[in-house]
C-alpha cells in the first residue's frame, strides 16, 4: 500500500520504518534532512505534506503538537490541498498527542472534503515505537479504524478503539492525568514516610498489593527510591500532555483542582533545570517544598 | 494466653472475637454497653483499663483517634497505671489508626514503665475484620513482633513488620495518601473523559493494564461509573486520616499540596452531606464544579 508519513522524529522514525519494512511503499515529506536510517530504504521524498497524500491512500501523522498537525493538514501545502483525490477514499491517522477537541474539529473538517480520519495517539515512548509494542488509543468510525489496524498493528500491541473522532485523544489525555496524580500520591507518600524516619523503601514494599498498589508505585515509586531519573518520559513532554489537560478542561468546562496543581509541580521541577529528568523527578519540587530527599542519591 | 482488648467498636468487636475464638482468655473494659457477641463468650469484663492490664499478658487497643490512646494509656485507670506489673514482660499492641510522632512518644513512655509496644494499624475494613483478613502494618522491636505475631495472624493476613515504633502508622498514613489521590486521579480522568463526549467505561477499560493501573481504578473506577457509592470505606474516615497526614506533616516539617487538596475535596463531599458515602464520591465533589456526572445514576 502507499503510505504517507508526516513527522520523522524520535517517535515518527522508527514507526514510519516499521511500515516500510513490511514492504508498503513509504511517502515521507519533511523540512529538515531526511534521518539517514529512512533514507536508506525505498521511501520516496516528496516536496511537501499535499504531495504525500496526492499519492498515498493512507497518511500517517506524528508532529509534537495540536498547530503543527492543523499546519499540516490545513496550512500551505497541507493535506487537504489533496483531498479528496482520486481512487480509494483516503485516511489520516494522526498519532501526534494532541487536543481532543482540535481533533474533532479536524476530522469534521477531513470528512467535508470527502477523505477520512483516525485519531490514534500512543503510549510507550521511544522504547515501545523502536519495538512496535506502543499502546494505540483510537477514535475512529469503526469501519475506518478496520482498514487502518493491520498497519497500527505494524507498530503496536495494545490498540484499543474507544469511541468516534476526538475520543483516541481524549483517553491519552486521560491517561496523562492519572500518570501524573500518581506519580504525585506516591510522592507524598514516600516522602512522608522518610522525613517520619522510615525507610520508603520497606514502605513501598508493604504497601504493594493492597490499595494503594499501582504501576506507578511498583516503577515510579522505585526510582524515587533508588533515584534513577534518567528519562523515561520526560518532564518537558508530560508538561505539554497536562497543558492539553488543563486547555482541554477550560473549554468544555470542568475543574482539574489536582492536575493543576501538579503541573504547578512539574513546573518547579522545570525551573530548577530538570526538564529533561523522567517524570518520576516529579518527587523532587516535594522534597525541594520539604527540605528533605525520599533517599540519598 | 491472658489478652487485653479496649475498644469494642464495629472494628474491635470482631477482632476481639478472633482471640476469645482461639481459646485466649479476654479481658475488656468498656464504658458503653458490652456487645452482645462479647458478652455471650468467656470474656471477663473489668473496671477500667488497668484492671485488663494488671492481669492480660498482651493489650490490645482499636479506638477512634490519637486522643483516645493517650486516654486509655495514660489517663486516670488507664494502662500506664498497671506497668511493669508482675511475670512475663507486658504488650501494648495499638491498631488503632492514630498519629505516627504521637506513637514514637507513646512507645518511649510505655518503654520506660517496663513494658513493650507494637503499633499495628490495619487496612480492610470492617469486611476484613469480620474475615480476619486485615492487613496489618507494623512498627515494633523484631523480638517483640514476633511474640505477638501469632495473635495479629488470627486477626489479619498480609502483616508486615515496617520498622521501629512509629513506622507501622507512618505506613498507614502513606497508604491513605496514595489510595485518596488515585481516587482524585481517577476521578478527574473520568470526569474529563466523560465531559469530552467519551464513554468512561470504555476510558477506563483502555487505561487498565497500562502505566495509569491501579487497584483504584480498577476498583473505585468502576464504582464511579456504576455509581455505587455505598460503603466500602467513608469519607468521614479518610477525612481523619486525611487529617493525620497534615497534621503530621506540619510536624515533621514536609509540604504534601496533593494530600491538602484531595483533603479540601472530601470537605466538599462533607459539606454536601457525602460524609458517610465510600470514599469513591470523592469525584462528585469535582462533579459539583464541573456540573457535570461521570455517568448517569
Amino acid at each position: 500500500m502507499k503510505i504517507g508519513f508526516i513527522g520523522l522524529g524520535i517517535m515518527g522514525t522508527p514507526m514510519a520504518l516499521h511500515l516500510v519494512n513490511a514492504g508498503h511503499q513509504l511517502l515521507v515529506a519533511t523540512r529538515s534532512r531526511l534521518p539517514d536510517a529512512v533514507a536508506a530504504t525505498t521511501a520516496a521524498r516528496c516536496a511537501n505534506a499535499a504531495e504525500v497524500a496526492r499519492q498515498a491512500e493512507v497518511v500517517f501523522l506524528m508532529v509534537p503538537d495540536t498547530p503543527d498537525v492543523e499546519q499540516v493538514l490545513f496550512g500551505p501545502g497541507g493535506v487537504a490541498e489533496a483531498l479528496p483525490g482520486e481512487g480509494s477514499r483516503k485516511v489520516v491517522v494522526d498519532m501526534s498527542s494532541i487536543s481532543p477537541m482540535a481533533t474533532k474539529a479536524f476530522a469534521a473538517k477531513i470528512n467535508a472534503l470527502g477523505a477520512d480520519y483516525v485519531d490514534a495517539p500512543v503510549s510507550g515512548g521511544e522504547v515501545g515505537a523502536k519495538a512496535a509494542s506502543l499502546t494505540i488509543m483510537c477514535g475512529a468510525d469503526p469501519a475506518v479504524f478496520e482498514r487502518v489496524l493491520p498497519l497500527l498493528q505494524l507498530m503496536g500491541k495494545n490498540i484499543t478503539l474507544v469511541g468516534g473522532n476526538g475520543d483516541g485523544q481524549t483517553t491519552k489525555v486521560a491517561n496523562q492525568i492519572i500518570v501524573a496524580l500518581n506519580i504525585a500520591a506516591v510522592g507524598e507518600a514516600l516522602l512522608f514516610a522518610s522525613k517520619a524516619g522510615a525507610d520508603p523503601a520497606k514502605v513501598r514494599q508493604a504497601l504493594m498489593g493492597g490499595f494503594a498498589s499501582s504501576r506507578i508505585l511498583e516503577v515510579h515509586g522505585e526510582r524515587m527510591i533508588k533515584r534513577t531519573f534518567n528519562p523515561g518520559f520526560r518532564i518537558k513532554l508530560h508538561q505539554k500532555d497536562l497543558n492539553l489537560a488543563l486547555q482541554g478542561a477550560r473549554e468544555i468546562g470542568v475543574a482539574l483542582p489536582q492536575t493543576a496543581s501538579a503541573a504547578q509541580l512539574m513546573q518547579v521541577c522545570a525551573a530548577n533545570g530538570m526538564a529533561d529528568l523522567d517524570h518520576s523527578a516529579l518527587v523532587r519540587a516535594l522534597e525541594l517544598l520539604g527540605n528533605h530527599p525520599v533517599a540519598e542519591a
